[in-house]
């Protein structure tokens, strides 16, 4: 049976038991992996921006990566399957678990604590063969729903911006244990 | 009545009727708008950059908020919601929807044409006041809704990438035309 047929009875069943029809059609938004991630990175190794991952796109979605090898860098989102309801429901958290770390918002931060919990990383297109990429700084885990993959251009970029003294603070930390 | 209950109710209800129990779990991703796009551009005019707009968030999520004021530029997700799922079957389009432009696939360009019709913009965070926020250029329609907000930092920067020919002859009559 249809998806969109499936939704719609359930739809209409919620509607005559609940009366939660005007609720539901105004807040309620479906979406579908594109693909899964496939990685042999475990825990913290995710962070390691040189990690090869692939991305095996859905069979039926094939067509749609015509003309995606003409790009270097992709934006990939995915779906943080790992989170919980209640991880949503996170209002602040201290940057990286570290208490030292100023209590911030969640939207100031790439918490994947978050109310709707979509990852966002640029990644790098090393190749692509038929329905599968292979993608260099990928922090996702092995089997992470993608949700889209959209190119990057100069439209993302700028060279003047700002960003917050903690975020600052760990960037040094990251890069004097890179080059030490 | 609390909404994972009813969709949990739902599910359960799906479940028993069309015996899609598996499917279902595996394949269903809910997200709820955390706010929604105010502004009085019409039409192509969201396409200029300079375009000023707020996005009001909820005010459930006005602490999660708190702190994004130390960073110049956000990343703002948003559900293209004028797309229907007709839009999402598309597979390939000319960019901009130019018949001198290649037929490429959706994943290769920034079409709102795709599965998951999320749209992703870098804006620069001009001010906010408890859970409005005004930004200069987000291309997002009146009453879009927004689905996350993330801080924009230097790993989602790049100097050497590369686009395919038509952005680059795209790009270059928009400039040419801002010049003129």
């Amino acid at each position: 049976m249809e998806r969109e047929v499936i939704l719609l009875v359930s739809e209409l069943i919620i509607c005559f038991i609940f009366k939660e029809c005007w609720e539901m059609s105004l807040e309620k938004i479906f979406l579908e992996p594109i693909g899964f991630v496939q990685t042999k990175a475990v825990g913290y190794e995710i962070r390691d921006k040189n990690i090869v991952s692939k991305i095996v796109i859905r069979e039926k979605y094939t067509e749609a990566l015509n003309g995606i090898e003409e790009f270097s860098h992709l934006f990939v989102l995915f779906w943080l399957h790992e989170m919980s309801i209640n991880d949503g429901r996170v209002m602040k958290v201290h940057p990286r678990g570290r208490n030292d770390m100023p209590l911030v918002g969640v939207f100031a931060t790439r918490s994947p604590h978050r109310p709707n919990p979509i990852g966002l990383t640029r990644v790098r297109l090393l190749e692509i063969e038929g329905n599968v990429l292979t993608v260099q700084g990928l922090d996702a885990y092995h089997d992470t729903p993608v949700l889209d993959l959209k190119p990057f251009d100069s439209w993302d970029t700028t060279e003047n911006f700002k960003v917050a003294d903690w975020w600052i603070k760990l960037e040094k930390e990251r890069l004097n244990k890179k080059y030490r």
